[in-house]
């Protein structure tokens, strides 16, 4: 047992922290935000920045133009990243590009790769996975898949609604979720200036942290040849446990980079601020809120390192994903809740960054499979394997 | 001991239930908010809409122009008025107006009750109530109050930084608290287009419910009679206690309502949604969410009921005004947070109220002195009174 | 509304708060404990003290020789015999003794209450309450009823096993639940003593406050009389009813003394002890565990108060006594393990009442429906409540 | 990084595992056990049967006779031995011989090892560790230390009270902590049977695990040669360090298996037992809790190996024992907690060894420092690390 980072990753990690600090941080007062969050001017001045440093899109292969890293690099070089809100969209590894650029290497042929990865691995173009649809749609139970493709000559129809599709406005491609006639699902891959492609509204969040913010996509007999299926026909759900094992781990990575960053700064208030004749960090009940931190933050270091290890030994790590999933993101939120607790007033208003990191991360507890859903699967397979032990 | 409500109460809550659903809820959507809250012109259409309805300023005595409620009275009504986020403004019973309302009444000379509480009663001016201050000033410990009082002829000069001031910008007069020269502290009036007063900004704020929002301003050497004193010379801290302890109960009052409808809301879409084959209702996982929301909800409302009851029969109900303020604010966030996770995605975004009601409650949990001050009081009272018990 | 309490019930509270000082408290200590609890020796010396006192059976009418409390004195009088683990066995309200009489008062015949009730409120007698059964019978779920009654002329034949049958031993009558021949379920009246019914053992339990303590019996088929039937066949389950809601409030009642006094202990040692510098009160750790403490017991005090007043005004109360028992139950816990807490070392031993009060305490979220139950049970009739409404 | 462990220690694991299952699991039922725990008599089969299987005392030196295991293989294998209350008994690593025996090996002479130590090592003696004192002495805050060392010619005069020791009661020597003239502290090594030493009492404890209790010793000027002092004169509370941060993280890997044996134990009773309808384990109410039950105890895992293996980089770890031992005693302690719950009225009696580990666990949160101050001593690091960063 081991745990010791290599000297290269080491490096690795304090240039993605000084160019965090350095880069990224400073503009995040920046004025190219919309309400829904950084304009594409900014995103693209964000990528070059990255590029600049050898830091874009680490996470893909060296042969596709990234750096290759592994799951335990990468939850090294994301928490760093996810200091600043900012952080994943310079790198290129925001979500939902992130996972889509792991399952198009995972799973897209060539042709598809050079078309629509490799842009995406530059910065260039954007995507959205568009899987999760409205009642009585696919919520947190995806076998409610209510979007259907009906084959017609050489090509599918899709047909359906789609929302909470991060990333959706102004992304260049999408992955598309739908039923097929025999109940099996399967991934389209499709531009988003295809006909019969509406982007209806973008939904009022109460995150900002995404270009493009969540869209309600309408997709009306939308033709896609059958050489964009992605991957085979009817192995859709397979692909999507593909994609969303390391995809929640990801999440949980950046997200403890966003936590981390607020208890620095409510550690700094705790330190300065005084309050009944001493500094508010010297009061029990404000000392407490810090070590709970201190333990929730290292908490969810341990969880997502111990489970990155096991990806990168080959295993599929679904029940260790899900429950890095659950514990972080409830370990991450109750730290927040307390940053924004020790900083009275100002944690709830934009005077430091912690009301955004707030109002970012509740969703965390939501996407992906939200804690309940993650307990439940956690809990068949527990009574599962103890079969025949006691 | 009894917990029926007087026919006649019971007519008033059913008033303001229908007020709000039929009245005030409608209006939510209204496009005349701004970035802060509503704006005046929707909180002057709202405040005629109450008059007409016979619930303005319903806790103002009746001599004032109000219905003279009790504190239980009050503790029905304003639930009621809670349940729509533009409840209490078309009331008149939002903060910081009723407070002041109620510490004017108290407090105030006849020509000040003439001057600045009847036109405020009557709906047509709003007030502010400034003793918060940045660093290294009052925060939640009153005695670091840096703004100074100095005597000058007849006048008094006023000059020190004020934020978080909800309803500033707007407001006709305000209520200052600043130190004196021995130390004590003194209440001020004066209105808000005296020279010296500036409004430096509004703060960009969590919350959303507040006309004005929240405000930075600057009292520079700020002229003000000691005919506008609000009572006594030195009895400021005292005159806070006297506000403080009913408006933090207010407060509890109105979130009620505010939770208890994200509660029904989200209970309506536990009974209608579908997941894994069954109403998200029917899964044991919602259901104990729903249970737990029924026992906070009681349990604030039984803490507001005895509370009012002991402010009713003369007590000052310091201490347990106190605990119902934390009680209440822990307990109606638990709720909402719940409520947020289960309504999903759509608890995340503005596709119900609860998104809403979420950003606007947190805040609940600081201001009137955050949980820990509260807890801390507790204690020390509790202690003191053991001694020669055990 | 009204919180105030009758002179006549303040006096009966004062002096059941003194009856437990002078002459409770000091037989903690008394040798005459087994294993399970208070001896039958020492229950006989402590019931004749309550006589003394004229605080006997206090919830028996008073044709039957007790106070005739309604629920809201019960309420207040039932806390401060709780304050000691033996009070509730003095005065004769311990369980199950306590909801036996309420159910012998509601059901039983004249004939019966000669034969087993009066002899029982004049503390003369014991008995127990035959119902949970072990696997694969009834626990949590009382349709799993695996317990038999048989016709056989004029009498049944009753076969089965309980378990966790409280005050078993040495107990003179039972109330057994069986199932009949049709899948309803009949409460029969026996003597103990009655041929096939034996007592295989007594369970090695946590607790240690129940005269008898649990037993394990067995009925072989113990021939009953029809005369002995308790109300009428087949009503077994509604008795039940009748019998659980009062019973699970008084459970909350006498808890709520208890953990008062655990709190008391905490208090005054918080107030003595000294470490790093000052009183361990002085410390915002545990200061804030006093506060907590505080906000506990009255939120439970609540509940059961405005609980109780709804039966007293006729209502079955059922989801609000499954609210009542769950919320005091985990709230009171939560008390007595911060008292553990903030003792130390002296926590978890017997240098104070506490360690016994936490151990006596684990089971009250279990017994009488653990919290999954009743929340599982509120849940349903939350949502379908809602119907129509939003 | 990497979470692999060696083929050696994977076997040793194995071994220790079964040794655990089939020859010490079995004894926990025997009838020498006292009301504190297991008798002398038990603890040496259990001894006899640890050197048999190899594994006795396995932390112990190779030149001492014992394995010599890292703190990385100390924490796979007491977790193994911990799945039996009886297991660190019979692999001699319990409390206090474990730390005894750590501390002997770092700070003691060779003439003290060799008296001391070597037949303690070989299971022959066992040992207590004499520094809790009751009010006004050392509880919490070592920095109350009463009991005195006083020189007299060539020896020093020991005088004082010492309680919650554990062992006391049939050890054969002590290491006693006492105040010297100057205000220091100092250790010293005697046989318990020296004059002036008296066991006044064995407390009555929750737990029942530990042989010999927890004793209270009176001191009365009892002569101690100066050649048995342990280490130097004066560095007393430097050695209390040195034994704590690695004694707090044994605790935490002896805890996490009692705690695992329980959620084993509840696992299986959920699969088994029906209730409305289905397994207990398909319940999402009971499922939530096995999933949490997981998260805690791997939560617990994590944060061993990680402090373990600082240690063995030779860092001190105190800051990250200190949180170890507060994550992990809460964790536990929760697992436990809802084993109880999910047991229903076997998790109050001893009908399974679930009541055993709950009411031996509860400890766990307060000796070696409770949670309170364990956090207290995290928040000042975290406060002054964060000097110069923000």
């Amino acid at each position: 047992m081991n745990f010791d980072l290599s000297p290269e990753l080491l490096e690795l990690r304090d240039r993605t922290r000084r160019f965090i600090a350095e880069q990224v941080i400073p503009l995040e007062s920046d004025a190219r935000h919309d309400s829904h969050g950084p304009s594409e001017a900014l995103r693209r001045e964000l990528i070059e920045r990255a590029r600049a440093a050898g830091l874009l899109t680490p996470h893909a292969s060296t042969s596709m133009g990234g750096l290759g890293l592994s799951h335990v690099a990468k939850a090294v070089v994301f928490e760093e990243a996810g200091y600043s809100w900012l952080g994943p969209t310079a790198l290129n590894i925001h979500a939902p590009d992130e996972g889509n650029i792991h399952l198009m290497e995972a799973v897209a042929s060539e042709a598809q790769k050079a078309r629509w990865l490799r842009p995406q691995v530059e910065g260039r173009t954007r995507s959205c996975f568009a899987m999760t649809e409205p009642s009585p749609g696919a919520g947190a139970d995806p076998s409610m898949l209510a979007t259907t493709a009906v084959r017609d000559g050489d090509d599918y129809l899709i047909t359906g609604r789609k929302w909470f599709i991060t990333g959706a406005s102004g992304a260049d491609y999408a992955i598309v979720m739908a039923r097929m006639e025999d109940g099996t699902a399967t991934m389209f891959l499709t531009d988003m200036n295809r006909e019969g492609i509406r982007l209806e509204r973008s939904m009022e969040a109460m995150d900002r942290c995404f270009t493009g913010g969540h869209g309600v996509l309408a997709f009306e007999r939308v033709r896609i040849p059958a050489s964009d299926v992605l991957g085979e026909v009817g192995k859709g759900f397979r692909y999507a446990q593909v994609r969303l094992a390391p995809a929640r781990l990801t999440h949980c990575m950046r997200w403890l980079g966003q936590a981390r960053r607020a208890h620095d700064i409510a550690t700094a208030y705790a330190r300065e601020r005084q309050a009944f004749g001493k500094p508010l960090g010297a009061h029990e009940g404000v000392g407490f809120m810090l070590a709970d931190n201190d333990m929730d933050l290292q908490t969810s270091r341990l969880h997502i390192w111990h489970t990155a290890w096991l990806l990168d030994q080959g295993q599929r790590g679904n029940f260790e994903s899900s429950r890095a999933k659950v514990v972080c993101s409830e370990a991450l939120w109750r730290t927040v809740d307390r940053c924004v607790q020790m900083l009275g007033g100002q944690g709830v208003t934009a005077e430091t960054a912690v009301m955004r990191i707030f109002m970012d991360m509740r969703a965390f507890r939501i996407y992906d499979g939200p804690s309940e859903v993650h307990r439940w699967s956690m809990a068949r397979k527990i009574v599962e394997a103890s079969e025949g032990k006691a």
